[in-house]
């Protein structure tokens, strides 16, 4: 992999030298990276970039900037994979304040430019050796994984017995040179929003239970949890459910699981399972089980309208939910559920929503 | 414990039995919560309760219903241990909208009452069954733990060959029943506010080459973290050395590690190592080291005034160093010294720090 990196840093570097002296000036093009510039792919049934692209090119200051930035990434990559090292965004961001023109203004303009890289050199961050600040989801379940560690060697883990209560820490880079998938004898993975939850469910057994692996998703899931998800669906052919609180936010979380996040949609068939299915709390669960809510803010208001218009959003089952939770004008957590005791979770609410969830959820 | 925990419980009932029965009006009496009732342990050498106390009696329907609670939440407590169960703190929020009177309006209510029950029970709110949302620190080292997990057994994890990259995960009840400390071959303890930095120590091979525990304390550290610290000092007689940001807020960590905070001053005994040396990110830092800065905003400067009048920060080294913060105008992340490469702040900064720490920073 390291070698492949390397190649391709060189032959971009090299095309805009190549620009340079045809008497050229130079240039990068990227896709938009905007709502409105992302379409979905039938093929791998996820959401992705359009054709819609912006140049960034040495005719004024700020397009000029973009490519000595983009050299000077480059030129970072490069060193670090020869010392076998890696490091965080924020890192990188701080280092460059030693690249002269090349400084980044704000840590969004470094992480954009790590992005941009992996669309212009078609690789991952975690290719890059560019680490996200936190990751720290976990996994309790059968599966036993093999993960290398720093002296190379790879180290057996089941997720199950190796572990203690807080689980299978999920490493940053999860792709196959550092995390081989070995065994996973259970039939479900249970996505889960909160810490809380994910505890409940360890302490009632269902992953025993109901032979599921429980996955942490500590809110809004980092990528290596998602790229983790899709391997699961792939390679161990397991089933993905996803079980969020009741509120705008929680059902994005489930929407860049499924179909990809807008942030990264040049890798969206890395991430997303289109197959993942909701088990979070809707609105008509609020009314069913008589949940105790909270009341939507504004903010709640208006990320509701705003997925009333997101292209992942438009099927039956969801325009009906946002509008029910719109009129209802309330949300609950997962942990509302406790209101029926702490058993609840596991003997009732998510063997209904599981025996239910036939496809449905999706028509 | 089991029995011990419930032999407090209903020694406490009786006691407001006997009230009631001998014509009392019945009450409570808990100390006051705030920063003017914390004072100086010298024998322990933390900040504890001092003697203000609040009477919580029927007289008042608000009095009342803080009984009618606190006797519903001994009673789920109580059903939680024959169960062999635990609970969120959210959850026992939730559980209460099925106790009429008992009912409380905010989970601020639910977390002030356990931690009123453990001071009226003198028990740890871990002895009662009642967990945080979030644990999640790690530790990576030699370190080798014998941990309950849920089939009773202890399992041994050594946290540098046993734990994949992520390190091993603190469990929320470090109390010596669960998790046994059974050897640590190691010089030292750093406690590293943030994830990007953790990472870094890890890659860079910090715990090998210096004889370190490396903790993750993941922001404002939780209890079982600074439970897990205290008992690394006190049973494996290994000092502990905070490594944090340099703004208010990573003052307030160290201070909460140290000292005690003011919501838990009634166990700082058990969580508070005053012998912890601040190793972080100074004002004297930012100037001497010329590192990448942000500007105060209104709620650091107010902060750092609120600091200026607590009496864990009045000691000579606090004060210059908050005085000098408010002067330079400026405030930097432990990240930050990545501007001088990945290496540095293993190569240069720590030690230089560690060296320097011959307990002048406590004068």
């Amino acid at each position: 992999m390291k070698d492949e990196v390397s190649a391709r840093i060189r032959s971009l570097a090299e095309s805009i030298y190549q620009q340079v002296v045809s008497g050229e000036v130079p240039y990068l093009e990227v896709p938009a990276r905007t709502k409105d510039n992302i379409v979905f792919d039938p093929l791998a049934s996820v959401w992705k970039y359009g054709t819609s692209k912006v140049v960034r090119g040495a005719q004024t200051t700020d397009g000029a900037g973009y490519l000595v930035k983009a050299l000077y990434v480059m030129d970072f990559i490069e060193e670090m994979l020869s010392a076998n090292k890696s490091s965080t965004l924020r890192e990188m961001y701080y280092i460059s304040e030693g690249w002269g023109h090349g400084k980044f203004a704000t840590q969004d303009e470094s992480n954009m430019m790590a992005e941009d890289l992996e669309i212009l050199l078609g690789l991952l961050r975690e290719d890059m050796k560019l680490r996200p600040e936190e990751n720290g989801a976990s996994v309790i379940g059968n599966l036993t994984v093999l993960e290398r560690n720093r002296k190379g060697q790879m180290k057996k883990i089941n997720c199950k017995d190796d572990v203690g209560e807080g689980g299978y820490a999920i490493p940053y880079n999860v792709e196959r040179d550092n995390l081989v998938l070995k065994d996973a004898d259970a039939d479900l993975v249970l996505a889960v929003e909160t810490g809380g939850m994910f505890d409940r469910l360890v302490e009632n057994g269902f992953d025993e239970k109901f032979r599921a692996i429980i996955v942490h998703l500590k809110g809004q899931p980092a990528r290596s949890t998602r790229r983790l998800l899709k391997r699961l669906n792939e390679e161990m052919h397991l089933p993905i459910y996803v079980f969020t609180d009741g509120d705008p936010w929680s059902f994005r979380i489930y929407a860049s699981i499924a179909y990809g996040a807008i942030k990264t949609a040049h890798i969206s068939e890395y991430l997303a399972v289109p197959t993942a299915e909701f088990v979070g709390v809707t609105a008509s669960d609020i009314l069913n089980y008589d949940l105790p809510t909270d009341k939507l803010n504004e903010k709640d208001i208006a990320a509701l309208h705003a997925e009333l218009s997101d292209p992942r959003f438009q099927t039956e089952f969801w325009r009906q939910e946002i509008e029910t939770m719109l009129s209802i004008n309330r949300k609950a957590e997962q942990q509302a559920l406790a209101k029926y005791g702490l058993d609840y979770v596991t003997d009732t609410y998510l063997p209904e929503k599981l025996g239910s969830s036939g496809g449905d959820l999706h028509a």
